[in-house]
């Protein structure tokens, strides 16, 4: 098994029955959701919550039974990736450009876990670019006041056009040579007009499943 | 002349030649608009940028050139109107719906000057629902969200059919007695994953046009 895969189908145990289930998107929460799969199929009775198209495809390939928003209290436990988890277990995420989907589930989660293999911890978030997320209508002045903030962002680009989010929105990806302050920069970039999310994920995440460097599995937890 | 035509048209006088000028929604800075336009047909250069479609067609009614956001380096003035106009000239805007338009030209610009008719000053802000654009997506977890920081949310309808804004988002229109505290407020609903921004403009407005009880211009400013 891959690095991606025991972590990923380790994250399963969290899920038990009853449970309404944020599923996250990417390459190693798909391990989760095939092990899902098979739980379910076994006799496990859950409801999903998809953070993408891509996911919600998988699921239903899968036989999870998947809910809307509308039709739940709360959500039970989000699983999910990241692209970076500091020591702090803040999170950059949304390479996928997700974001504002996984971070709406995240929050809505009384429990929220992460599996990434072990190339995904640093010691401080910032060497992976952080993605932005912004309105079209004069993502130019937005663009203007993300660089305020000393970030230098690109539009993320698809056979040069700008790449849309599901959510219609573009999306700059911000170099930042290293984030000391996760909590300000958050705080910095949802306050200007046009920036609809971002995807740094501070002070979210209840467990983190990652592999040391022997291989062996990790839990990690803030207290 | 009736007051929002007063007013209206004095925040012309803050637009010289050369200018770029942000053109604000509704149904004071219609004057303003209405003035630039006779301004312009008797020789004013200027070029705006509208806040809406329903500006963006009045201006070019009015032959009144306009330019896009890639077109200028920064917004000379913006001119735009409020719902609710504090003591400390913090305001409630959006009930229009273009809130996050005015909000990103507001910003922009180097001088913000806002029209209004007497109705429209108060000792505090909140009389007037908040306005609070979301993404169609989740917005039923984004509610709660909202409704944990104390707040009623009004999912603003049409035809029985939810309110979709120029950018495709939804509007909450969100009770709450008295805002004490504006710019927490504003922080605190723009940290809501699923928020794209509120109808809160905390410390950005250069000068209030308006009227005094004696039908007066009076030109509020803070310092």
């Amino acid at each position: 098994m891959n690095e991606k895969q025991i972590v990923g189908e380790k994250a399963a145990e969290y899920v038990k029955d009853g449970m309404i289930v944020g599923l996250g998107t990417g390459s190693t929460v798909f391990y989760t959701i095939k092990k899902l799969g098979e739980m379910v199929n076994q006799g496990l009775s859950i409801k999903g919550i998809p953070t993408s198209i891509q996911t919600e495809t998988l699921a239903r390939e899968l036989k999870i039974p998947l809910v809307n928003f509308s039709e739940v209290d709360c959500i039970d436990v989000a699983i999910d990736g990241a692209d970076e988890i500091d020591s702090d277990l803040n999170l950059i995420k949304g390479g996928g450009g997700a974001l504002l989907r996984e971070k709406i589930i995240a929050k809505a989660a009384n429990t929220f876990i992460v599996v990434a293999d072990s190339t995904k911890i640093v010691e401080s978030l910032g060497s992976f670019p952080l993605p932005v997320e912004v309105v079209p209508f004069g993502y130019e002045m937005t663009k203007k006041q993300i660089i305020q903030l000393g970030i230098e962002p690109t539009l993320r680009q698809v056979n040069n056009h700008p790449y849309k989010t599901d959510n219609g929105n573009y999306i700059f990806d911000c170099e930042i040579s290293s984030i000391f302050h996760a909590s300000e920069l958050e705080k910095g970039l949802n306050m200007i007009p046009g920036v609809v999310e971002n995807g740094l994920f501070v002070k979210m995440v209840d467990a983190v499943i990652t592999l040391d460097s022997k291989k062996d599995i990790v839990i990690k937890k803030i207290n």
